[in-house]
C-alpha cells in the first residue's frame, strides 16, 4: 500500500471479544506483511476505562493467543506504537465529540478513517448517528468508511430500517457489511473455480447437476451466547447471512468483470429468482436439552437447527433442489457444499459396490479442511466394476497452512483499500431477509409449520432432515472436525 | 468359471521370452484366485527337447523372477501338475500331426483349446495352416480359439495376408489379436472414467478440447532387439498398435453396449475418420549413438523416435489436433495421455506464476504410476491470484497396488471366457496400418519427408517436436520413472 495519507482504524465496542480474537491479530498480521498505510494508528472505543498501554496489553494477550504463529515481542513492541484508546459512550453526543478531538489531534490534517461498528446491534444506529452529528462521516478530509459487523437487522423491516439509517449519513459506497465467511480463502475459492477453469462451467446447470447441498454445522451448544441466541435462533444466526451466500456464489451467474458491484449484481439476481420456499420443505429442530439451558426460555420453539429446500427459478438452475442446513451441537464442525450430478445417461457398468449407482460429486470444504475433491466412478482393478474414488486437492497440502490467512485479515485489507467485493450490499441483505423472513414468520403463525422436532447432541440432526431429500437422494456423509477438536468461532 | 469341459492351452514358442515373464505367470496368479476352467492343463510347443519336468522348472524360475509376490513351491506344485510339454516345429505338418495325438491322449474327447502364437511373426502362418490340416481348428469337439501374438503385419499389405490366411483356418470370432496395452488397468480405465460419469462428456469434444497429447516413452534403448527393431522401427513398433490403440479409447464414440464388437466398431469409427496425416506434420529422428549398435545398419534411417500430428474428422473431433510421440532411450519411461482444455472464454482473474493463463488438464497415466488426476486453478491463499493445483488420484493408492493385475492375466482370462473386447479384430489392425502406412512410406520415398533427426539419449526427443506443437503449445513435462528404476518389458 503506498498512500501516505493517514489512515485511523477506529474500533467501536474494542473491549469485547471480536477486538482480541480476529481484529487486532488481523491488523497486526496485516503489518507484518507491509499491507497497512505507512502512517497508521488503531483507535479502540468502549465505555470501559483503558490506559493505552492498558488497552495494549489487553490486546497483546489476544495476538498471542489467537496468532500465536506470527506474535513476538518485538514485532509487536513495533505495531503496540500505533494502538491507542480513547474511552467513550458512543451513544452520547458528547462522547463521540470528544473522540472527534481526540482523532484530530491524533491525526494529520486529512486522514483516512475506516470505523468498525463492533459493539451490541443496538448501539449502530445512534453510534452511526453521532458519527454523522459531528461531520465524521463527511469525505472532505480524506475517505470515511464504516464496517458493520452482523447481525444486520433481525428481520427484512429491522435491516431495512438500519439501511435507511445508515444511508442518512453514509453513501452506500461508504458503507461495508462484513459476513466473515466471505472472506475465507475456500468461499473466495468457489469463483476462481467456476470461472477460471473451463470444464465445470459447462456442467454447471440444470443439464448435468441434480442437487446441491450446502451445509454448515457446529458441534458447539450455544454455550455463553444462549440469551442472545435463544432470541435467534439458527435461520436468522446462519441462513440468512452464511448459506445464502455460499448459495450465491456457487449459483451466480459469471460476471462480465471482477468489479465489486458487478458481482454483488450477480448475486442480487439470484436471489430474486429464489420463490417462496414452501412451509413443507422445511425442517425445524432444538437439540436435546436445548430448553434447559441457562438464559433458554423454558418452552422456547427457537431452531437450534433448521434444514430447507429451496429452487433458482432461472435458465440455469430451474428444478434443481438446493438442501441447506446448519445447527448446533451437531456430530462435527464443517462447512461444505457438495454439487451432486446427474447420473449418466445409460449405466453401462456393474457397480461393484452397492445397489446403485454413486453420482459424481464436487465438494468444496470450506471449513475445517479447506479444499476441492471430485467423487468419480473408477474401473476396480482385477474386475469388470465401477467403485468410487475421490480426486482431491487440500489447500493447505498444496499451499502450505501457514498461508492462508484469517478471513478477517482479508476483509480489513479490503475495507482499507476501498475493495467492497467480498461485503454485502444493502439490496443484497434485503433479498436475503426476504427469502427467510417467511420461513420464520411461518413456523411461528401458521398451522402448516412443521413441528418442532429434536435431535441428539452430537448428530447430524433429525430424521426429518433425511425424508426432505425424497426419492433417492441422501444428505452426504460428511467428516468435517470432531467436537473434541473443535474450539469456538466467531 | 464353471465350466466342466476340459481346456487346454497350448503355447507355440514355449521356449521364448514371453511364456516365462508373462504368459505362464498370468496362468498360475489365474489358477490361484480359482478363475481358470477345473480341469485345465497348458501344454508348452517348440523345439527344443524339454522334459515335462524341465519345461515345468523352467517356467517356475519365470514364476518366482516375475510374479514373486504370489509364487511359494506348494502352491506351484499344484499348478504344475497341469503343465506339460511337447517338442515339435509347429511349421512341420508331421509334428502337428503328433503334437495333435499328444492332446487328444492328455485330454477327455471332448476339450476346448485356446492356441497361443508366441513364435516369430514368420511362423504365424504356417502353423495356422498346419492346424487347418490337421483339423485342430475344427470345433465339433469344443471351441478352438487362437491369440496372436504382436506383431501382426508390418504393412497394410502383410496384415491383410496374415488376416486372410488365418480366415481360411479360423473364423474372425476365434481369432484373439493381443495388444498387451488394452489390458492395462488405466487402459481399460479410459472407457469407465469416460462413460460411468457425468461431468467428462460433456465437455469431451471439440468445443472444449485444445488439444489431446499421448506419449508412450521408453528409457531403454534397442538393447538386445537391435536387429529385430532396426526393421521394424518406433512406427511399427509402437505406433500401429499401442498408441492408436489408445487414441481409440480416448476418441471413440459412447457405444450402445460394452459387447466387444460394439466396442469394436466405435474404434474402426474413429480410425476411418482420421484423413492422411500430412509428411510436415511428422517428426522422426534416432537417439546419438543408434547406427554404432550391433545389428543396427551402419547408416541405417530407422527413426527409434517419431511425433506425429493428426486430426479426426467427425462432428466430435473436427479441427482438434491430436500430437502423438514415442521412442526409445527416452528421459524416463511413461505411457500417459494429456487432454488439454481450451482456455476459459473471459479470463477475469490474474495468473500469479506465469504470463499465460494454464489451460485444464486431464491426465490419465496408464504407466508406471496408474492413476489420473485433472490440473485446474485454484485461488492462491493471500493474494487474488490464480494458480494450477492438481487434484490426483492414484490407482495403487486408492486400490492397493498388488490387486492390479498384469495385462496377459486380464487378457488370457478373457480369451479363455470367449471375451474378444480387449482384443483387436481384422478391421481395426487394418484400419490403423492404413494411417501409418502412408507415413512409413513417404519417409523413406518422398522429398517433403521430414529430415531424419538426432535426439540425446535420456532426452524427451528432439526439438523438432516442440516445433510440431505450433502457436503456444507445448509438450507437458512428464514425471513417469527414470531409467534407474526401468527394467524391461515387452
Amino acid at each position: 500500500m503506498t498512500t501516505t495519507r493517514q489512515t485511523t482504524v477506529v474500533i467501536f465496542g474494542a473491549s469485547g471479544d471480536l477486538t482480541n480474537r480476529k481484529l487486532i491479530p488481523a491488523l497486526f498480521n496485516l503489518h507484518l506483511k507491509h499491507r497497512l498505510p505507512e502512517k497508521f494508528s488503531v483507535v479502540g472505543v468502549s465505555r470501559s476505562p483503558f490506559s493505552h498501554e492498558d488497552f495494549r496489553k489487553k490486546v497483546e494477550e489476544g495476538v498471542k493467543e489467537f496468532s500465536p504463529a506470527t506474535y513476538n515481542p518485538r514485532r509487536w513492541a513495533r505495531f503496540a506504537e500505533s494502538i491507542y484508546y480513547h474511552s467513550g459512550d458512543s451513544t452520547k453526543l458528547e462522547d463521540v465529540h470528544e473522540l472527534h478531538k481526540f482523532l484530530n489531534d491524533l491525526e494529520d490534517s486529512k486522514a483516512n478513517r475506516l470505523y468498525y461498528l463492533s459493539t451490541a446491534p443496538s448501539l449502530y444506529i445512534p453510534t452511526a448517528e453521532n458519527l454523522g452529528l459531528t461531520d465524521m462521516a463527511d469525505e472532505r478530509n480524506g475517505w470515511r468508511r464504516l464496517i458493520v459487523e452482523k447481525p444486520f437487522g433481525v428481520d427484512l423491516a429491522s435491516a431495512q430500517q438500519l439501511n435507511w439509517a445508515l444511508h442518512k449519513i453514509f453513501k452506500e459506497e461508504q458503507i461495508y457489511r462484513i459476513d466473515h465467511y466471505l472472506g475465507k480463502e475456500t468461499a473466495q475459492n468457489i469463483l476462481f473455480l467456476r470461472f477460471a477453469n473451463t470444464i465445470l462451467e459447462p456442467v454447471w446447470n440444470r443439464n448435468y447437476v441434480d442437487h446441491v447441498q450446502i451445509t454448515v454445522s457446529e458441534s458447539v451448544d450455544v454455550g455463553h451466547r444462549a440469551g442472545y441466541y435463544d432470541q435467534s435462533g439458527v435461520v436468522r444466526d446462519m441462513f440468512q447471512n452464511h448459506l445464502l451466500q455460499l448459495l450465491a456464489l456457487v449459483t451466480k451467474e459469471p460476471p462480465s468483470t471482477l468489479d465489486a458491484d458487478a458481482l454483488r449484481n450477480e448475486k442480487s439476481k439470484v436471489f430474486a429468482a429464489i420463490p417462496p420456499i414452501h412451509l413443507k420443505d422445511t425442517v425445524r429442530a432444538q437439540y436435546d436439552g436445548y430448553c434447559e439451558i441457562e438464559g433458554v426460555a423454558p418452552n422456547s420453539q427457537t431452531p437450534t437447527y433448521a434444514a430447507l429446500k429451496l429452487y433458482i427459478n432461472n435458465w440455469r438452475w430451474e428444478g434443481v433442489p438446493f438442501y441447506l442446513r446448519s445447527g448446533k451441537a451437531m456430530a462435527a464442525k464443517t462447512s461444505e457444499i457438495n454439487v451432486v450430478f446427474r447420473r449418466p445417461p445409460l449405466t453401462m457398468f456393474e457397480n461393484g459396490t452397492d445397489e446403485s449407482f454413486t453420482n459424481n460429486v464436487l465438494t468444496i470444504r470450506i471449513q475445517p479442511d479447506e479444499g476441492t475433491s471430485l467423487k468419480f466412478e473408477a474401473k476396480m482393478p482385477d474386475a469388470n466394476v465401477t467403485r468410487s474414488v475421490v480426486m482431491d486437492f487440500d489447500y493447505a497440502t498444496s499451499f502450505g497452512e501457514c498461508l492462508i490467512p484469517d478471513a478477517y485479515e482479508r476483509l480489513l485489507h479490503d475495507a482499507l483499500n476501498g475493495d467492497a467485493t467480498l461485503f454485502t450490499r444493502s439490496d443484497n441483505i434485503e433479498y436475503a431477509w426476504k427469502i427467510i423472513d417467511p420461513v420464520i414468520h411461518g413456523w411461528e403463525t401458521s398451522p402448516k409449520a412443521p413441528p418442532l422436532v429434536t435431535y441428539p447432541v452430537g448428530s447430524w440432526g433429525p430424521k426429518d432432515a433425511d425424508d426432505l431429500m425424497g426419492k433417492g437422494r441422501v444428505w452426504l456423509q460428511l467428516e468435517g472436525m470432531d467436537a473434541a477438536k473443535n474450539g469456538g468461532e466467531k
